[in-house]
């Protein structure tokens, strides 16, 4: 009869045109703000300008870092950090995709409890402040906008490493569509298919429940269409990708991330994949895989996504990345060997009923490519 | 394109058999506690206990008030406000349905922030402190453990007002579905129609986003088949009811009550109908007269709700209240013109493209009865 439910999203969340100018009043949350963005989609679309003015119209000095890469590592984290202590900062405005709001989240952390770069990727304690962040997404896949988490590529372990903290939650996600209109193509797809696999993995996730099962599949369900529109090269509705996203996020913060993102990270890792696209490859695979032991949740999730099987789904991610002119080189048996032991050494993975052997994800990462 | 979405939800929480005890750690708050309760249902349902147990091994002293009734008034704020003030009280824990959950509210803000008796209905300023609240609810319809709003009653204006404050979030919601078998039947359905009307009522609203529609329907579509059940006299799972009234207490967090609340709260301070079922006997009627204006809203809600059309939702809750010997006496045509002036006055009424006229909330009225 029980639940066991655990739901927290201590973010709150505004979407709309216009949001950030709309709800300045309400992200003030400091005296003197550092703004983290990466190379260009900051500026591109218009997003640090709007920023920009509704500090300079209240009088909030504000220094920006715009050194954030795709896959940022602990270095990028210290270098912002830096920044905001010559300046004082008091709180972040993270604006940009996954990468630029993870390194954020763990700048934040850093200048606020003076975090020694070897404890780093030792876990964040609990008591440890974090200055207050404002996450605006500039992607549709991340979900980072309301969750816990900071992915940070750790060089020595040859792997992403999350580092997390309830105190990370951003205080503030502006959802602004328009800013999307400037993403290329291929990012705006790549990014979709990560919100997509968040959704997935989640429902599978041992820490699902019934609520964050119901945001998955309203997640996917805002999602799939949008993904098959891009598919047939019509009409996309970024606000519907951003919303799905965002919902996708929520899912992720309650159960986590699982074997699809521990397989997609050696990709990622090793042979330069973008991180959606990495996922998105693997996730039909998945689905088949999961099918034998999950069989009710995997109908649940293709009935929210309006298929009958799994291999519906393929046909559309190969479609998606032949309009992208997405080449994928098939892993050699050497980089399976490699990618499986990286992959299977992750915890993620044990956030299942099912540890799947070694030859089961050699299998799924044949059936990607 | 843009959604214009606001989701805003601080509370935590946690459901599952013996998630009081289980989760205490989390919500020791402070260091002397007030509990706030109705007459029985704390004890009889074992939830006080639980919490006296936990609040003793921790050494946590605390204080009981007892003294909440059904649509409680500022009087019983104010008597509760004054227990704690005896003990200096640093936090709140609320044991009950929802006149305790919305009682303790008010008191953790008149405690708090001393708030003068004759100010108590003029509004929260938003600068107010409120002692924190851990919410334990014992029915399955207030949804005000994951609300802002405190509905007291005014005798002046001879009505239910709303108090509400972001302030008012519960800091932790603890949902245990054990605690609602010793819940009277005639209660958990009342209850429940409750919770489905704010669902259905959320869905219709002018502050309605695609996010609070999506958590609408999930709520419609846990609470419809147990309410099926409840008529049928069949097994009801109570884990899912109470999860059901949560998810549509976000929603009303999301867009307030609407027509249904207006028109029922007079029906509850005139004739003494318990809130629940005074929503329930109108909601078919409602749904009837805003498929004229909004079909495929109303179709959202239908399908939702695994019904074709809004007769089929009167003639389960006719059922529901017969089984509970239920006798409605139909409002004679002076009450109904007090009624329905009094609900007109709300401000609630205006969250809908269509206000009602006077004599359509009679028609209303008459259908329910």
């Amino acid at each position: 009869m029980d639940t066991n439910l655990h739901f927290t999203l201590p973010t709150e969340v505004f979407s709309g045109r216009g949001c950030v100018a709309k709800q300045a009043q309400r992200w003030m949350l400091g005296r003197h703000a550092l703004i983290v963005t990466g190379k260009t989609s900051a500026r591109l679309s218009g997003a640090l300008d709007d920023v920009c003015a509704c500090l300079d119209a209240r009088q909030i000095p504000y220094v920006t870092y715009e050194g954030i890469s795709a896959n940022p590592d602990e270095t990028q984290v210290y270098a912002g950090a830096a920044v905001a202590r010559t300046r004082g900062c008091d709180f972040v405005i993270a604006i940009g995709g996954g990468s630029v709001l993870d390194a954020a989240k763990s700048i934040a952390w850093v200048v606020a409890s003076d975090v020694p770069r070897e404890a780093f990727f030792n876990g964040v304690p609990a008591t440890d402040p974090v200055l207050p962040i404002v996450a605006i997404p500039l992607t549709c896949g991340t979900g980072s906008e309301v969750t816990q988490y900071s992915i940070i590529t750790d060089h020595e372990a040859k792997t992403k490493k999350n580092v997390s903290s309830a105190a990370f939650f951003p205080t503030i996600a502006l959802l602004d569509a328009h800013y999307l209109t400037s993403l290329p193509k291929d990012v705006l797809c790549d990014t979709a298919l990560d919100a997509l696999s968040h959704a997935i993995e989640g429902i599978y996730s041992l820490k699902a429940d019934c609520f964050s099962r119901a945001l998955a599949e309203t997640a996917i369900g805002v999602l799939m269409p949008e993904l098959v529109r891009m598919a047939h090269g019509t009409f996309v509705n970024l606000a519907q990708l951003q919303y799905g996203s965002m919902v996708a996020g929520m899912v992720i913060a309650q159960t986590g991330t699982g074997l699809v993102h521990a397989m997609g990270y050696p990709l990622t890792y090793y042979k330069g994949m973008p991180h959606g696209r990495a996922n998105g490859v693997l996730l039909a695979g998945y689905l088949t895989f999961m099918q034998a032991t999950c069989a009710s949740l995997t109908e649940r999730i293709l009935a929210a996504a309006g298929l009958s099987m799994p291999e519906e789904l393929q046909a559309l991610v190969d479609t998606l990345l032949d309009i992208q002119g997405c080449f994928r080189e098939a892993p050699t048996e050497e980089e399976l060997e490699v990618f499986t032991g990286d992959s299977l050494r992750l915890e993620v993975v044990r956030r299942y009923r099912t540890l799947p052997s070694p030859e089961e994800v050699k299998d799924l990462y044949r059936m990607g490519f």
